[in-house]
This record gives C-alpha cells, sequence and structure tokens, in this order.
C-alpha cells in the first residue's frame, strides 16, 4: 500500500528502513560476529537434572585440559542474586546451592576454543543429589509439594487480588453468566539469532560486555552490582540485534555473567555463543497459563461484569511475573467497557525454564479467554460477533477528554470502534455471516476479535530515557540513543523522527547504537515503550538541536527565529521563502563563526500521561501504558475435518489503531509480523512438549512454526487517532495486533466447524479429537 | 611544596593525576598497544632523495610476495592534498609527482605482518629522477634556486610585513639602537610513545581510525575528505596519548592516510607503527630560525621600538608555518611595554622535512632573541637585568581594566613584575650580582629571563569546544569531552573541575576519552588551549547537571533552588546545613522518581575575550591568545671554561603567572618540565645536524638530550592573578616557561663566561670555541 498519512516529508509514509542494506548486504555485524584480538571462547556446564541438590563441583580436570584458560562456578559471584526488585532477586549467574530447571548452568569454562571449552565442561564434575521436583503449577500448589525455592512456601511467586465494582451484585443482575476457562502454552521467543556476548575488562575496575541486548542498560545495572563498580564504569555495546521478542535478549543468561567472570580470571577477552539446543532448552519462554473466565451480560450483549482468575507456571525464577501477572489483568477492562472486574492471578515456581515477556505480554492470555468467550456468549444470545463487540466497545474520546476505566486506566484516544467497522467492512462480514462454505473435506470459517496493548510502559523506576542530537559541521547528523532496535525498526523511526524535525533527509541521520560509555540511559526495547518514549525523546532533542540553528538563521536573515524554517535542507523565512540559504551552509556558519557553536541538542522522555501516576501492581490499579492501541481482526481458516489441520487463507484484514502510523511500512510488516506470523503460530503451532521439567522437541524440527508459505498475506488497515501522549501522535504497533490473532482464528475454527478450541495450539490432534467428539456427540 | 591557593574543595591543591595508575602499572593501552581481531600490518616506503622526480612505481613484486595483502601508493588518493587551508594545501598522503624530503612516503604495504610488509617495501620498484634541492633558507632564497614547489616562487611559503607606531622616528630618538642576529635550531618533538594506528572500515561508508592524535577532530576532518565520507561517518577514537608537544600526533601521517586505505583495500584492519628512527627523519620538527631583532631604547633603558626579522626554514610543505611565523611577531609586545614595533616574517620552503609547531611554538624564537638582547642592551647601559627589566614590564591591569598593545593584544591580567621580583627575591638577585664564582676550570654565572605565552589558542575557524556531564543513577559520573590529554594532565584537570563544580570527588569523575562518534567536537591539544577553553565547557556542562540536580535537591526541602549547594557529596540547604541528604541519594531520587530524569550537562565554550575578535594574521593585529601567561626565571649554569661544557645546577627559580594554579602539583611539573627539561634541552643539547636534507643524527644517542640527572631541581613559585577569562582564573602553564630558559640559560653562559651564545644551543664545541675566541682577543 502507498498510502500516506499527515503532512510531513518523511514521517506518514513507507520508510525504508536504515538498516535494510546492511542487514541485506551481510555486513550486519551481530553480537556472534564480533571478533576481539586475544579472544578466548567460553561454555557452560549445564545440570541434566531438573531439580537437584550440588554437592560438590570438582573442576580439577577441566582445569588441567591444555588450552583451559579459566574456570568458573556459582561460588566465585559471592552469593549475587539478581531479578525483578528486592526480595524476588531469586537467581544466582550460575546455580550454587541447587540447580532448579534442566540445563540450568553450573559452571563455566573459557579456553582458546570453542570445542576444547566445550571438552573441558564435560570434564566438570558435578555430585548431584537429585530432588523431586514440581512440573505444573497444580503440581506445584499440591499441599506438601516439594519447594523450588526453600523461602518461598506453597510455590507461589506470583499472587495478585483486585476487585473493582461490585462484580457479585453484577453477575446476580445479568442476564446470561458464563464461566470458560482457557490455557495457552508455553511458547519459544523465536529468535534466529543465537544470543551472544563477547566481555573483556580493559583495566581491573572496568568492565566491556559486547552483547545482544535489547535493554542494555539492564546488564548495565546488572553486572555493575554483580561486579561491585560504579556504573560509569561497565561499558555495554550493542551490535545489531537479530530479534528478541522479550525473551533473553531483555535478560541476563549464566553466559552474560560467565563471560565477565572468565574475562576476569584471564584479563584476556571471552566469547560465549549460545546454541539453538541451549536456547530452546533453557532461554525464557512465554508463560503457560489457564485461565478462567466469568462473565455476566445484560439480554443484549453488555458487558456487566468479568472475573479473571489467572494460573500462571513461572518455571524456575521470577524473572518478570509480577509484570506478567499485572498485565494479564489491567486491560481486561479495554477494549470493551467493563463496570465491575475482579481478578486473581498465581504465578507458580516449577521446574521448568522460567518464563517471562513475550510478544504481546500478558494481554495475549487475557484477551484471548476474554476475546473467544464474547463470541460464546454471542452465539448464545444469537448476536453476531461483530455487533456484540461494536456494543461493547469504548467510544474514541473526544479530543482533551479521557475515558478512564474502573480500574484508573486513562485512554486518551481509542480507535476500536473504527477498527471493528472497517475490518467488519473489508472481509464483507455482513455477506459472508453465516454463509458457511465446506468443499470436500476442507471447512472454511471466518472469525473475529478485537484488542488492545499498552503502549510506552512504564515501571516503577528506570523510565527515564534522554537523546542527543548532535549536528556535525558539514551537516551530518548523529543521533545518540540508548534505546535499541532488536528489529522492530527503531533506528528507522528515530532517524526518521529526527530528520523530519530538523527538515533534513533521513541519509543524513546517523544513529549510533548503544555504547554505554557515551549513549544515554533508555529502558530499552520492551512493552512497546521505543517509538512512544524515546521517539518522544528524539523529538524533543531534535527540535533542541533545531532551535539552537534557528537563532543562526534568524540573525543571518535578520529576523526573529521564529520567523525562519527549515524544510528539505532548505533555511528560509517563513514570509518570503525566496530568502533561503542551504542546510550545509547554516550549519557551517554556526560551528565555524565566533564563538563557533557545537550543537547539541538534548532531549528527555517525560513519559506522556504521567500525571495519574504509576501503576500499582497490587491493587491492580493505574496506567502501566503512556498511551493504548487498539486492534480489530478478522480471520479466515480452512479446516481439514479428517485431519485436524487448520490452515489460515489470504482472507485476512487487520484494522490498527496505532495513533498515527510514523512509517506506514513499519506498522504494516509489524502487524503482520505479531498477528499473521507469530499470531497464527500461538494460535495453531507454536507449543513446548515437556516431561517433568525435561524439552521434548528442542528443536526447529519437532517445535513447529509456520513456514513462509503457511503464513497468509494480510491486508493491515491504519486507523488514524493521532494520540497525544505519543510523538506525531504514534501508538504501539504489534503487540497489540499479536493478541487479536488466536481469539479470531479460534472463533474462526469454530465457524468453520462447531468446535470451540480453548487450549492453544489448535494443532491438527487436538482439532481431530475435537471433531471427532463432536460427531459422536452429534450422532448420540 | 604543598601550597594551597583559593576556598576549594579540590583545585588550587595538588591533585593526583587521574591517569597515573594506568601509566605506572602499564595498564595504559597506547596506540600501539591496540590489537584488533584479524588485522594486518603496514610499512612505508620512503624515498631515498631529498628532491626526485617520481617517474615510476613499480608494486608488482610486493604485491606478489605472499603475505602481502594490499599495496597503495599516492594516486590512490585521487589527487588529494591537506594542509593549513585552502591555497596552501600543499601535501599528499604519499608523494605522486615528486618527493620533496628524504623519506618521504610513497608508497604502503599492509601485509600479516610488520617483517613482511617491510620486505614488500623494499620490493617495490621506484624510479626516480634526483633533482638538485634547497636545503636552507639562504639556498631557497637565491635567484633562480631550485623550486619545492613548482607553484610558489621563490620559494617562499609564508611571508608577512607588519608596522606598528613608528618604529623608524622611535629610533631616531634611542639614545641606544643595537641589532643582533640569532639562531635557533632544528628541534625533534622528543615524544618516546611512537606514533602508531590502527584503521577499519566497518562498512564501506565508514572509517574508524584509533590512533594517538592529540587533535582528533583534525583527522576526523581531514580523513572525512578525502574518503569523501560524511564527518558522522569518520570515528577518530583515541587510546592513552604518549606525550607529543605539538608534533604528528597533532597532524597527519603516511601512515595515518596509508592505514585507512589498505584497510578500504582489503576490508581488514590495518595497523602501523612508526619506527623512532622513522619519527626523528620525517616527524615534524621545531623550525630552524634566524632572527634578527633591533632595539631601540632611551638611557634609562626604556624600550622605544623593536624591528624584528625572523627568517625561518619551513621544510617540504606548509603544514602549520603560517601561524608559527605570527607567533613569532604577535608577542614580541609582550611581556615588556612597547610602543612601536615592526615585523617581517618569511617562511622558506626547503628539501628538508617539514617543521610545525613544537610547545613554545614561535614566541621560543623571538623570545630568546629579545630578552637576550635586552641583558645586552642593559650590560652596554650599566643596568641590572632585573632592574631593566622591572623598568619595561607590563603592570598588572586593575580589575575590569585591559592592557591593550600597540598590535591590538589585550591583556587581562599581567602578573610579570611579581614573577620578576618574587624570583629576584628567591635567588637573592641582589646580593649575588656581580659575584663572578669560579672554582678551577669551572664558572657559575646566572641569567635572567621574562616571557610570555597565549593560552586559549583561538583559531579562525575550528574553534568550538563543548562537554557533557552525565551523571549516573548511583552517582558516579562520566565525562564526555573532545579534548585529549596528551600527557600534560587535562585529564586530571577536566576531572577536577566537574568534581568541584559539583561538589563531589575526584574519583567519582569518570573521564571518556574521545571517540568522535560521541563525544563534543573540540580543537585538540594545541596552543595551551585545553585548560582555557574545554576548561571552561567542563565547568559549564557540569554547572548545568548540577543545576537540574539542585531542582530536585530544593523540591524535596521545600526551598528554591538557589538554597541548596552540594559540598563533599553531601546536598544541604545553605541556611540550615543540617538540613542535608547525600548526592548519591539526590542522584537516585532524580533519575527514579516520576517522570524520572536523565542527568545531562551540556556546556560550551564561549572563547574568552572574543569580543576583540579573531588575530589577522596578514595584519598581525588581534588576539591569539584567550589570556596570556607570564613567567620570570633565573637559572645558574656551571661551565667548564676548557670544554665549554655547560650544566644547569639546582640554583633555579622561575615563577608562574597562570592565572590560578587548577592543580598546582601540573603547574609545577609543567614548568619545570617546560623550561627546565625542554627549556635546558633547546639552550644547550638538542640539535639535529644536517647534510644536503639528510639527517645526520637520527637516533637519541647521537641526538642528545639532557638524562634525567643532567636535569636541575627547581623551585616554582606561583604567582596569582585570577584571569577573568579563564576557568576559575586560570591561564597556561608551561609554554611560557619554555620560553624563558634559553634566555635565561644563555645569559648565565654569559655572566660566567663574558661570552655570548647567539646560536642555540650552546654544546660545548660552540662554547668552546666562543671561549677560545674570547681569550685570544683577550691575548691580543
Amino acid at each position: 500500500m502507498d498510502e500516506t498519512f499527515g503532512n510531513y516529508s518523511i514521517l506518514g509514509k513507507a520508510i525504508p528502513r536504515v538498516d535494510a542494506r546492511a542487514k541485506v548486504t551481510g555486513q550486519a555485524k551481530y553480537a556472534a560476529d564480533i571478533e576481539v584480538a586475544n579472544m578466548l571462547w567460553g561454555q557452560i556446564n549445564r545440570s541434566p537434572y531438573a531439580h537437584a541438590r550440588i554437592l560438590n563441583i570438582d573442576t580439577s580436570k577441566a582445569e588441567a585440559l591444555p588450552g583451559v584458560k579459566a574456570v568458573t562456578t556459582g561460588k566465585d559471584f559471592g552469593g549475587f542474586k539478581w531479578g525483578w526488585s528486592g526480595p524476588t532477586r531469586d537467581e544466582e549467574p550460575l546455580a550454587v546451592e541447587k540447580v532448579r530447571y534442566q540445563y540450568e548452568g553450573v559452571a563455566a569454562v573459557a579456553a582458546v576454543d570453542e570445542d576444547t571449552a566445550q571438552e573441558a565442561c564435560d570434564l566438570i564434575e558435578v555430585d548431584y543429589e537429585p530432588l523431586p521436583g514440581v512440573f505444573t503449577p497444580s503440581e506445584a500448589m499440591q499441599e506438601g509439594a516439594p519447594l523450588v525455592h526453600d523461602d518461598r512456601p506453597g510455590n507461589i511467586c506470583v499472587e495478585y487480588h483486585w476487585n473493582f465494582g461490585d462484580v457479585d451484585k453484577a453477575f446476580a443482575e445479568s442476564y446470561l453468566v458464563r464461566e470458560d476457562t482457557f490455557q495457552t502454552p508455553r511458547m519459544a521467543k523465536g529468535y534466529l539469532e543465537p544470543p551472544a556476548v563477547v566481555a573483556y575488562w580493559p583495566d581491573p575496575e572496568r568492565i566491556v560486555y559486547i552483547g545482544a541486548k535489547g535493554s542494555p542498560y539492564f546488564p548495565y545495572r546488572i553486572l555493575a552490582k554483580c561486579f561491585d563498580l560504579p556504573l560509569s564504569n561497565v561499558r555495554i555495546i550493542t551490535p545489531i540485534i537479530g530479534s528478541d521478542f522479550g525473551g533473553t535478549k531483555n535478560d541476563m543468561t549464566p553466559a552474560d555473567f560467565s563471560a565477565v567472570m572468565l574475562a576476569k580470571k584471564t584479563g584476556r577477552p571471552v566469547k560465549f555463543v549460545t546454541s539453538q539446543f541451549d536456547a530452546l532448552t533453557t532461554d525464557l519462554r512465554r508463560h503457560p497459563m489457564w485461565i478462567t473466565v466469568k462473565t455476566g451480560v445484560t439480554k443484549d450483549g453488555i458487558l456487566k461484569a468479568t472475573s479473571l482468575k489467572a494460573v500462571a507456571d513461572g518455571g524456575a525464577y521470577t524473572r518478570i511475573s509480577p509484570l506478567t501477572m499485572f498485565l494479564v489483568g489491567t486491560c481486561q477492562t479495554l477494549p470493551y467497557k467493563l463496570p465491575n472486574f475482579k481478578y486473581d492471578a498465581y504465578n507458580y515456581f516449577t521446574n521448568n525454564p522460567s518464563s517471562a515477556a513475550m510478544r504481546g505480554h500478558g494481554l495475549y492470555h487475557s484477551r484471548f479467554a476474554a476475546d473467544v468467550q464474547l463470541d460464546m456468549i454471542a452465539e448464545e444470545l444469537g448476536l453476531d460477533p461483530v455487533e456484540i463487540r461494536l456494543k461493547n466497545s469504548i467510544e474514541n474520546p473526544k479530543p482533551g477528554e479521557i475515558y478512564e476505566t474502573v480500574n484508573d486506566v486513562h485512554v486518551a484516544t481509542c480507535g476500536v470502534q473504527e477498527c471493528i467497522e472497517k475490518v467488519a467492512e473489508a472481509v464483507n462480514w455482513k455477506a459472508r455471516k453465516g454463509q458457511k462454505k465446506v468443499e470436500g473435506d476442507t471447512a472454511y470459517g471466518m472469525g473475529f476479535a478485537a484488542a488492545t496493548y499498552n503502549s510506552g510502559t512504564k515501571l516503577s523506576a528506570h523510565n527515564a530515557c534522554a537523546a542527543i542530537v548532535r549536528v556535525c559541521e558539514d551537516g551530518s547528523v548523529n543521533y545518540l540513543t540508548g534505546a535499541t532496535d532488536v528489529g522492530q525498526g527503531s533506528d528507522t523511526i528515530m532517524s526518521a523522527i529526527v530528520a523530519e524535525v530538523l527538515g533534513i533527509r533521513l541519509e543524513d541521520i546517523d544513529l549510533k547504537r548503544v555504547d554505554s560509555a557515551f549513549t544515554p540511559v533508555d529502558p530499552g526495547s520492551y512493552g512497546s515503550r521505543v517509538t512512544v518514549h524515546a521517539g518522544e525523546a528524539a523529538t524533543k532533542a531534535a527540535e533542541d538541536a533545531k532551535s539552537q540553528l534557528l537563532e543562526v538563521a534568524a540573525q543571518q536573515f535578520g529576523v526573529k527565529p521564529g520567523d525562519v524554517d527549515i524544510k528539505d535542507k532548505k533555511v528560509f523565512v517563513k514570509s518570503s521563502p525566496e530568502r533561503n540559504m542551504a542546510w550545509e551552509r547554516l550549519v557551517r556558519i554556526a560551528c565555524y563563526e565566533t564563538p563557533g557553536k557545537v550543537i547539541i541538542g538534548r532531549g528527555y522522555s517525560t513519559q506522556g500521561i504521567s500525571m495519574y501516576g504509576l501503576a500499582d501492581f497490587s491493587k491492580g490499579v493505574g496506567d502501566i501504558g503512556t498511551n493504548y492501541s487498539f486492534t480489530a481482526q478478522a480471520s479466515e481458516v480452512e479446516v481439514d475435518v479428517e485431519t485436524g489441520v487448520v490452515k489460515c487463507t489470504d482472507n485476512n484484514v487487520i484494522a490498527h489503531d496505532c495513533g498515527f502510523p510514523l512509517n506506514t511500512q513499519a506498522v504494516e510488516t509489524q502487524v503482520q509480523g505479531g498477528s499473521y506470523h507469530q499470531g497464527i503460530s500461538a494460535a495453531v503451532y507454536e507449543e513446548f512438549k515437556m516431561d517433568s521439567g525435561q524439552t521434548l522437541n528442542p528443536n526447529l524440527v519437532d517445535y513447529k512454526r509456520p513456514r513462509a508459505y503457511e503464513a497468509p498475506m494480510t491486508q493491515v488497515i491504519h486507523v488514524i487517532t493521532n494520540d497525544p501522549y505519543g510523538p506525531f501522535g504514534a501508538k504501539e504497533a504489534s503487540e497489540g495486533s499479536c493478541c487479536s490473532a488466536p481469539p479470531s482464528i479460534v472463533s474462526a475454527i469454530h465457524d468453520a466447524t462447531g468446535v470451540w478450541i480453548k487450549d492453544l495450539p489448535a494443532q491438527p490432534e487436538k482439532v481431530f479429537w475435537a471433531l471427532k467428539k463432536k460427531r459422536e456427540k452429534g450422532q448420540k
């Protein structure tokens, strides 16, 4: 599509990615490509047990192997623990007293090459006392169940109980109350680039860490604490990153800590590259979750109340679970008006690899449950899925007004109704409704869903971010940001914003990737925050630089700074544009006149709608987002009723309200990627199969994802709401759309076959049995 | 000495160097220590001729040598020339049509190791047509002399003719007019660290250059032009630098260009380390100069007029000669009042290695000539050297007033009278006067001199500099500067300024060395500008950061920002200091409150006394300095009257007006280094001996410098004038003192022996013959 929005030179159009050329020509250097002189290779010794006490570790044979330069074990870290916050810092760089999941890191080796390091790892003798484990929440919650952490009784990691309005009263007043339990699987993050790190100590007081980290200021803080150094002495450098989706690249790994420790011990750089096997067996996964939704509606299908119960398998360590469980609940009051809401969340420790954030974090689970249930309710009431959604959807607040949910979530713009209407129109929903199509063994069906996502996520600390725009003397521009592009295209957005504000071209902007010695702090790539927060900082930094230049221009033209502007690299007097000069000339004048200027623009994010304060996790109130995106989508599936195989057709439309699409192409591909690749994947394909803590399918043959030919073509409709709290009106794109795909596909399967799949993914076997059961029931 | 000045926590005292530990423990990485993975080594093929036409270069044998990865010649640079400014850009990275000095670079090779690269260099076959050359200004100025540059008739590189007041009239009115010609030698810069560079292209549009450059933004600009890249794409990184003194580390070498070109050709990093032989034969040298001073005085010894003629050997290329010749003249009107002044400068091209700046740049030559001549005049008039100096010295202007010289040089503070008085008192000059001491063959004598130097040098462009102070969340502080410490201790000064302003400790400041991708632009280390300009930027950047923090503190205490201050890491309410909190706590509050702040302080140099505009080289008017230091010194020598060997005794005192000594220890060691090491060296030891363009003593045995035991102990007296244009009142230290050593030592030799050495250095042979001649004259 060649749509353009707004009246901008660069923004609101399809902008080519600034990193495209480097990536397609193979010039882009990823962390695993980094070579440093005199470098050693590291490997991790991992536990074969999912739960076991470590009785002894004998590293002597490993140390004696020629080529081995150093060995480290957990004890070297002096009891250091890290994690979400104070009391939940429960994880050691390498396990010390016991291991809590299979393949947890126990020791690490640095050697002259990878094979020697691996050989040495195999020579490390660890005496384990195997312990009984817990591998599901239901096992974990049993009275007397083995404890994953001795100091965490009941294996409870996170527990929330919120109550807004009067749910019981509302249920009593409801025409229909329905309760269903849904289940979402353990999923891989799916990055193809393996996590990798090269670390060294340039002197005994300083760490340099080069690694694929989407939130580089996390290792900055954690390594400073771990090695007891001032933050200033920890230098995190990020190369190009090959995607993350909320995985290990947003967090620490045993390799991260071990690289730094082994570099310290050897005085040489140490490199680790995680294998696909290690990544698939140990990296963070999406939480498996059991969501029970009880919903009361009026006869007309108006939502009266929802009671939500979420039970999650958090895995061995806390990691980000407190946020996950908050997110599962908080946006239940969007995108539909919900006057009464109750939420009970239980996240259990188990002896599985840790669970954590993944694209669509939190909302993915509850939105799936609630939106599918909405279709069940519609069916019971004889309502159309689009109709029930339009009835309940939040209206777009008038400019200057705010919609406030019962749990104090504040929405300045909401395009969900427009999204629903446009999708319904695009797929010709009315005409299609009830027209089931069956060809031979193939049943076609269409489903509908709507979703939302918080963008510009704000946490209780570490929200600050800033940007610096330096104008070089020849007019080329450096953009310094602490924000990282993990593949979502934020480097392009940032560069485009800076170019747009300065009135120059995209190619004039050179974005300097994160080097924490120099770039300003930024929380990183998570919670759809980069465009909103780093984008705000970028805008302000560019405006600051521009105002310094306009002052010089005004002097040159003999007018006031407000009377001059810059567009397409021309600096001109607004009232008489024939009085103008080239951008480069203005910059030269500014830099070389006496006293010469150094043009450094500075911008800070002020975090948008922060007047409402931050969210309170324990009470469940307040905003986690700066603003909120909305999505509607219709998906068509074809179901082979003999085999249960579900395929998505190209008859797919998604409308997304990202406020304003800064880069239309990026929004489209992000929405397509979120919805029709990872969304379909979640709905139909992906699931880690486990047996007592062991991952049964740790490879990309058995852990199946849609191939390119299995991912349908998708139409993306832009819905513009121009949010006042995002830069140029922008809100997030892709996490919301990741949440609407599973319910719309499950509803489409139902539309095609009449069966409800409440337990994702709708893999052939599951659909096959459901169809068989339905047929048998029908035959009875 | 443990003197302290001013009322500061850190400044005005002896501050330990921030880089001392890294340097003494050997952890400091110099450019030659840098290793990059996959690195090649480079070597330069150099011309054996001082002047020759290049007929052909055959690199085929070199290219065929196993291990050779690429060869480059001057033609690869497409005619690119660089140099001082437009019309004087006369130098190519590698010679193309002809070579103009011996060992000029002609080709370069990158190979797997240094020896292979050298072997390949030796295999390059260059056909030369030797040309007659010119090797002194007197040869160069001959009618019909061979031309070094075909387009520069008469071999004139720079010529100035200035005339202030009425010199002829003043001479006519003078009681005594004296004319003498003095000579200063060709000197090495004397850095022990060899110039070295590692360059690579991270992608086809980007250069990374890691090298020992005191002015890293010079290669930044020059490499961008040479390789036709935006400035943003040229990344200059400076490691620790092992001194410069105005040499090749402030300028480009064939190795610099070749490293980048060969890295481009090979796609691999290329490293060059210059050998001591190459450095001593080809690196920039102090200009050999012939200075004729004609001075008229009243009967009382009051200066009426000076006419100065300077003839310099500029060597093969222009380099910085236009500035040199300006500096030789401009400060002739300091430190003594001079109402009439005439200056004629001639800088000639010769077929010698290029001459350029060196510590005491320019003033060193003319101050030597004029101050020695002042003693000659004093002797003729029967005046005391101290008396004649005090009579003529410029008084310290009252606060707010400015002393303006006849050539529009503006002086806000001048401590020369105090310097002279304090030195005279310290050496007990009056008692000593006329008391010649002779012990056996050893004659003792004492000489006196005064000097000045411009600090905060300002050129016509590239004066801008800035600094960034980032406060990390734990209270540690990053200081980002484009200024480099080439050994003078500026990193310590900058860190101390930032710590003083912020009210924290020196060790809390972590100065990030130059990386042009991130650090703000700065002209670099030359012209005693770093403390004055970068120091101003540092002060302002720290003040900016502090004001952001004080705002937060004021909110916390419920007072106005002006009512809070920070000292010794305590933030307190000024009126009730018991209301206070720790620095770290304030920073945490600022960074973690919502919206969290990112504390980035920004500061620019505004170049002090710039209301007077910049100097005009052709007219000889205006300020090259932001402010001016003053110096007086008394030196005692012992002369072996049989051998002519001159030694400096420990009876040496120097008083230096650096405005305010930010780091007393640094001022003392800089003054000692400038005066009693490099100054003595210039007076008594150093000289390159040449024969038709060939350097005869290119090693540190034959090119003699004083060993540590030959450098006397020295008393340094601080004279405080608190200049309004320097940060905390500071002006330069060490370049001025480098200028007072030669005249005071030459006067001391005269005091001891009665002979005047007008031709530096006063090496034994020269003194021996002078004494012999004097004895013979006496016997007649």
